[in-house]
């Protein structure tokens, strides 16, 4: 595997996902194969689980691991080609991305959407412009519209909780929020589960519906209580509208998940990418109680990103 | 030893206090302890001896460091239970403690008070939770109330400078600052020294008296001069109001150390924990001449940490 | 090497360059050379580059590296003797770097000029208080007059570069910019180039005249075309004014370089430290031609640190 930025760079996804379950087992047995190569982390945006959990897969592969927050320790970057800069930015991106892959053997890169221009942040530009001046392997720690590393170890999580000998029913549900977010995790996960081996369908309000490519072959259903029966996953997650973009169209009131949703499931075990505001996207009660794999799920991002760091370790 | 947040985790302080001598001596002697084992340290405030030091000590034991400035490079967290987060928060300390735990075998949180609420700040809240949530060991980089690895290392200087053959007298010494600072070192250099094998006396203006436990076999002498008579060590320091929590009483005229002041003690070693405010703690005169040692007590926190990590990682 | 701050620090500029360049073929061969020795990066203002390469140049050499953004997450420093500590400084720099030389044996410090004041700026006194106060040596990483790491790293990329059987013409030019800079890159540059076996011609705009002793043994030309005539290598750079201190005295309009201005030069490389303004400093046009050499410069930088690690671990 050259770059990871979807599910798409991915030759064979369930061997990837197996890779991680075995390397859950064995963290080290991998523990020479990065010796003297070097990980830049860039982070334009915050992050605590993806920063942690990337680094931890890093160093159990015995790789170097330099951080960087771009935008606090460094500078804003300038991003269109052949303009003049005598404004604000300080560095054009064609320069910091070649310089850092000078220093770098790997480069992971999050870049969050502004959510003002639907056609600039799904150009993936600044993902893009990194992975054509860079010159070495990028891997994506969240970019504007897709968080493959979570995904991976969502699928992850899902494979090792899925019931015996059934395909699992995976439903993704749209929940309140007090703040506009990206579709980038929705997306990514959708495009996962789309070629994974379960029956998967999307529920939100009317207005949420994400872009169509990522969705291609999945359920859309704008009832709720429909699309939660039987469920066997329950992925929660709020997003803003992909259509009027970036917008949050109502309060949302009525899609937070509760003990009372999940009557109807399969005894659904629930997911959620984190951070999660308790009491608004998700009951208390849920994550207090034994439906919740939202800490398990989030303890394989460590083992997603080391399978994923091997694959592109052993194609430099 | 599981957690290290206070002296009554310390089965034995006496034998800690040697082992970090002996590291001292020998700072790599147990440099494969520590491989594969990760030390998050977590900061929700700034640190530079304690990130420094700590981050050396684990590195002489051949650990993983991972630092996160939690507040900058990721978000506020929700500490009330049964909130609905539709505010500024962005995670709870639920979720924060126990995906880090998911990530590192070792977890060093640096938490302030906020100096508004005494029974919030005393009742260790944030520490309390981290215990509670993050499911491994949890390692004080200083708290609402105490800094035990800035006490340990007090008490590894005393030991080592003490004069030979004589129970030496310590005297803390309250010391004037513009701002209201917590009591959390001079609560807990309070607590080791009652623990310690020395004679221990505190001395501050009425109004500056230390919540009780801590101070529990220690003499307590308003008149400095009286109270640094024969002084072997002098800790200069200052702390906000207790009683009335987190007041500057007054701007404390008098109280600073200097050379003067140390002619009534037995040629005393002058120790602060710092960042010491130059000629208004402690006297310009003091801190550049040899009656000072802030500086190898600053050194000794490596070996102080390195003591406490050494017992941790050999309890896991 | 104890001290790496300028040229003068340099007993064989050639073999130091040699080294580099020997280091660039095996970067791992010396790997062991800084094993249980520990790198102290201190960065007062921002950083990409030398963050970055020195980062990885300690790590090619087996060194623990700590990072620490002491204006972010420490605190402000206080830099007067015999000052009473009542305003915003916390530290007094007598204490922060003798309590940094304890955690570390080697302390790289970035600490960029105000340029407001042209005798405290050109006294290096921050620096020059690090050496003093520090107890170990002291690695530039920029100090507010010199950019030693850089310059090392222009030698480098030129000898490298240079046409063979000639000795070499190389070209400084000042460039314009919309903000006020340090003449760190260009003092510490023209030193350098002084040193070395080139032919160094300097262009700008009357009233941008570098200190003298900086430039001793430079052409000063202020035709930029005369200049450029039968240029081997073009180093571009914008700075403020030396004797109307710290302004910027004009636009600057003319002077950005152009493919045009290129072709009285002897097809000559362009140089520039970075980050650089596209269309203000120079061209699109020539940034994104084989002409610059800029990125290869940029990434020599890790060689240069190295070879200069290398020197100061040998002296330990």
């Amino acid at each position: 595997m050259k770059n990871y930025t979807s599910v798409h760079d991915v030759a064979d996804v369930a061997a990837l996902v197996n890779e991680a379950l075995e390397i859950k087992k064995a963290p080290f047995a991998h523990k020479e194969l990065g010796a003297g190569k070097t990980l830049g982390l860039i982070f334009l945006n915050p992050s605590l689980r993806t920063r942690l959990s990337t680094q931890k897969a890093a160093l159990n592969l015995g790789m170097n691991v330099m951080v960087m927050n771009l935008d606090k320790e460094g500078w804003a970057l300038e991003i269109q080609e052949g303009v003049v800069m005598d404004g604000t930015t300080v560095e054009h991106i064609k320069e910091a991305a070649a310089v850092m892959g000078q220093y770098c053997d790997i480069l992971g890169l999050r870049s969050f959407p502004k959510l003002q221009d639907k056609e600039e942040d799904y150009s993936e530009d600044i993902l893009n412009k990194f992975i054509k001046y860079a010159g070495i392997p990028i891997l994506s720690l969240e970019s504007a519209t897709r968080h493959p590393l979570q995904s991976l170890a969502d699928l992850v999580t899902i494979t090792e909780k899925a019931p015996a000998g059934k395909r699992p029913k995976v439903v993704l549900t749209w929940a309140p929020h007090v703040k506009a977010l990206p579709q980038a995790v929705p997306n990514s996960f959708a495009e996962w589960m789309c070629k994974a081996d379960v029956d998967f369908v999307i529920t939100h309000p009317e207005g949420y519906e994400l872009e169509g490519s990522f969705t291609d072959g999945a359920t859309i259903e704008y009832d709720q209580d429909k699309a939660l029966a039987e469920a066997d996953f329950v992925y929660v997650k709020n997003w803003s509208s992909f259509q009027d973009y970036g917008k949050v169209l109502s309060d949302g009131k009525g899609w937070m998940m509760t003990p009372e949703k999940l009557k109807v499931t399969n005894d659904a075990k629930v997911m959620h990418c984190l951070p999660v505001r308790r009491g608004l996207e998700l009951s208390n009660e849920i994550l207090d109680s034994p439906s919740s794999i939202v800490i398990e799920e989030a303890g394989n991002r460590v083992y997603a990103a080391q399978a994923v760091l091997k694959q592109m370790l052993e194609s430099l």
